[in-house]
């Protein structure tokens, strides 16, 4: 008997038949045998509704008061989901974040999880029962209702299936699992079987939206292995687990496109000690995330500085770097909006010399100038005009052999 | 510096707009030097949206989980309510039930308030700060989430305002105050400048919708002075406190009718000890509100005994008197369901006697037949044919002196 920790997004919640068929799934991997703790989303688009609802009352809305607001979202799909699985027979009960024992730091709309405190959801397991908890939220140290941020719901799933020591976390989404690039743009990319936590990690760095990146390093430092799957078709989806090394490893596991950063420049910057910090300290204070950093070789003691922020972050912090670049002396600022990060992630990059020279050939052959470079030991990403991201993410996954045949052919876990 | 508890019903946050106005009104009290606490309920129809869903999603809807619903709806609104207020400058914290200390027995759906734990908003309070509670909830005694049933968010406002030894406690509604009658049905009804607690006690109790009966229970017993207004019109409205005699003092203050109950006639019952509790016993385990009961002068030792129940609680009643009526050998059941009740109030008619007596009179002289009769020390009830509640209504509003001049003269508390 296995202990299975389902999470269902927006999507898969988002009416009335549709939390209906999450029921009859759950009810499904109930009668095989297997204890089922659910984390829920907030139905569809009833946070965005809750969000325009604040905006109209209020420009004042402070984090702890949007987290009452929001975490009432999740509270509502709990209770409707148990509802639904009782029609279907399975005993159920919801928990909110608080009930759930999910203790948070205190930083409202962002908190962090620092403990679950699993006792009551262990009782009611004990009891045959189905526990549904919201995601998303969880209870301070000071004994305020937060929310987790972007994402949170993953991180929800993830933390409960490491407290109870479950046997695997499933994310049921409405894409049917990891691509090997987005295939809007792709329209050849196929479906992993599997991927390991560095390589996801990777990938949710470099701009992909399957999973949330704190969700995966949290699944990485507990070793909970992760099904992403749909909702939709129920197929078996990708396994992201801890990497087991083979000879049929491909090089490059997939490609990921990310068009919402913008790049901001700072000219002429005097090149001594504790420039960058001087840059860098304002731009984290403000709860900036700022992704690349290039710096170029000095010339004449002068230097240019590129960096990469969300767009959503570019107005703060080029308000920042314009107050900072004048008191440094540095020449001016400028900002470019219409670009995207292009991501090759591969495990075996690591012992496979000559896959930036390659990636950059291929980019140059099809006249795709690189504005930007960053490396990790199992990723490559490029910065490229925003005209150019469908081609780069094209041409790279013919390229590297990403077209056709299976990437694992090691033996899956068999699960409906 | 007085401490005022205000409660706004759904209607009184019904949107955005709405929920700017009670910000405002509340910010007026603040700046004149109050104290004030807010009881919000749930915006507008969204208790009613909320069940619906429920509805759709399935047919077993343990009280629990409706409970887990229910209470999104009220934190809804106090979140959105705080915002409202910290963009005209106020400083406000929302509380939940549970952490409000609203303490509830776990009868869930209709819990008790047991006991207010008031800490954290008198914190709040000494802070300087608006604390902005989510009405009609709490925590049970075994840690759940309960609702407090039908006039919740009332008894709620009420609780806190005794715990906190609040000064007054505001209700604001979609009427200006309590009438002589309703407005509706009796064109020529008057607002109430005052009204005594037993009093309004009785027009709850008698089917009017101003107040729920527990929050008035509450507010006597705890001696907290009520004003029912509008949050529309903001004018004074209706202060229900602790009987004061005066020389003034009308003999009824109000007419009130009620077309919520069905009538149930047990025929020919055997007139022996014991059969009324075998009657009303299994109702009361049921939980079916039995209001008025009569029982005729047994004849041959035979007996009808007649009562009215809530229409939504007629079927359940039939079951269950049929079940019995067979078992203790009566004659049969009837029911009818085209009625209604028609009560006078008035705390003068205790020293006043051939009220009753006047009111059958003025019944009797426009035709209109009495069908049940039931009496208080401040209260006569009749049943007569639904079709004739208008009239009735009307003729007694004019033959009991109540179409003009003011009812009460005392001096009355300034309020904005």
């Amino acid at each position: 008997m296995a202990l299975i920790v389902q999470k269902y997004g927006g999507t898969s919640v988002a009416d009335p038949d549709r939390i209906r068929a999450v029921a009859e799934h759950v009810a499904f991997t109930k009668r095989h045998g297997n204890d089922v703790v659910l984390v829920v989303s907030a139905m569809g688009k009833s946070t965005d509704n809750l969000i325009a609802l604040a905006e109209k009352v209020s420009s004042v809305r402070t984090g702890r008061e949007m987290d009452m607001l929001l975490t009432t979202g999740e509270q509502v799909s709990m209770a409707l989901v148990s509802m639904a699985l009782a029609d279907v027979g399975v005993d159920a009960m919801s928990l909110t974040g608080d009930q759930m024992g999910i203790i948070t730091d205190t930083v409202h709309g962002k908190a962090k999880i620092l403990e679950v405190k699993p006792e009551r959801a262990q009782e009611a397991i004990a009891q045959g029962k189905v526990v549904v908890v919201a995601g998303f939220q969880g209870l301070s140290t000071n004994n305020e209702i937060t929310t987790l941020g972007r994402g949170g719901s993953d991180t929800t799933a993830v933390a409960i299936a490491a407290a109870l020591g479950a046997d695997s976390c499933e994310i049921y989404t409405d894409v049917t699992g990891v691509f090997s690039a987005d295939p809007r743009i792709v329209p050849q990319a196929r479906k992993l079987a599997r991927i390991s936590f560095d390589e996801m990690l990777e990938m949710a760095g470099a701009g992909s939206k399957v999973l949330a990146l704190r969700s995966v390093e949290f699944a990485r430092n507990h070793n909970v292995p992760l099904q992403v799957r749909s909702s939709f078709t129920w197929e078996p989806g990708t396994w992201v687990t801890a990497e087991e090394s083979s000879m049929e490893d491909p090089i490059i596991s997939g490609i990921v496109q990310d068009a919402n950063e913008s790049k901001v420049t700072v000219l002429s910057v005097p090149d001594r000690p504790g420039i960058s910090a001087a840059l860098f300290e304002p731009l984290a204070a403000a709860n900036v995330n700022v992704d690349m950093i290039v710096q170029n070789t000095s010339n004449d003691g002068k230097t240019d500085i590129s960096f990469t922020v969300p767009k959503a972050e570019l107005k703060i912090a080029l308000e920042i770097v314009e107050s900072v670049a004048a008191e440094i002396g540095a020449g001016g600022v400028s900002h470019q909006s219409d670009i995207a990060k292009v991501s090759l992630v591969g495990a075996g990059m690591k012992t496979s010399p000559g896959i930036a020279a390659k990636m950059f050939r291929v980019l140059a052959d099809e006249k795709i100038n690189i504005e930007m470079i960053s490396t990790s030991t199992i990723r490559i990403s490029v910065v490229v005009a925003a005209a150019s991201t469908e081609k780069a993410c094209q041409v790279l996954h013919t390229a590297f052999g990403l077209d056709s045949g299976q990437a694992y052919s090691a033996p899956l876990p068999e699960r409906k």
